[in-house]
């Protein structure tokens, strides 16, 4: 089963590809979206649906997991951060990809098993599980992958006989 | 010329279709597009996503005119707004619809010339700006129309010779 991860963000988008089997995570890509504070919003966020089709198209991953927005005082830069999940959302729902979101808290506990981990520690975990020689770099882009782990470990009802098939 | 004004929102987006020309603004069309609380958001984002491609093709409208979202405390509720409006923003964009944001205070001043009127003064100057037996409803549509006007009044660089030339 491959799964997708995504970190959504307007300026930064990051995604992650893995592939679960036989007990096992793998990785397999993972990189960023960027797109210039020079452009447009909507032309930003169609760079951002542009770059996620292409990488649906190339990886075909079976499900996708999403970070979603943590709650917190400043609103201001949550609304692009929304913006941007929105879009894929609906690209996801158009490609048939199945996708769940999650909070930031829920998907570092999926990777390391507390809430409050630090960056470096999720990402030196994240080497662990996934078999890499480094830490998963930039933060946006282990962000996706450890959202990829958090939806493999929340499989929802019937995607778990695909999970037990490989 | 004609506009299309839109109030984004994941429950409930309304549009509006006005044409301008010749110092006068007329009514073409207005509606609610409606989702279901019990889809997943990505399913009701393409819903927001599918009527709207809908919109456009029907009423080729030249630019459009959206609401953007009022800072306000309650953030919970702004994330799904927006989401979308990012929606929105990235439909827009791909139709080739040149698409600009409006704060709510701006898209009152526009219709009714103070930031701060209530929603039956606003529905009752649509009525008589746009030519209407009865004030526009429902709520969301209403606001769609606003916006409408409030785009037409602030073309952007490029767009006035379109508007003196109607």
């Amino acid at each position: 089963m491959r799964v997708l991860g995504i970190d959504p963000g307007l300026a930064n988008t990051g995604w992650g590809i893995i592939d679960a089997g036989g007990g096992k995570l793998r990785h397999v890509s993972h990189g960023t979206i960027t797109t210039s504070s020079q452009e447009m919003n909507g032309r930003r966020l169609l760079a951002i649906r542009n770059e996620l089709i292409e990488i649906v198209r190339t990886y075909k991953p079976d499900i996708a997991g999403i970070e979603s927005i943590y709650f917190s005082r400043n609103q201001t830069s949550a609304i692009p951060v929304a913006q941007a999940m929105g879009v894929v959302l609906v690209t996801c729902e158009e490609l048939d990809l199945r996708v769940e979101s999650f909070s930031p808290p829920r998907i570092k506990q999926a990777v390391v098993g507390v809430g409050r981990a630090d960056k470096e520690q999720m990402q030196e975990l994240l080497r662990l599980i996934l078999g890499l020689k480094e830490p998963p770099r930039p933060d946006h882009a282990a962000d996706a992958l450890a959202a990829a782990v958090c939806r493999y470990n929340y499989l929802s009802p019937g995607e778990d006989a695909k999970k037990a098939g490989m």
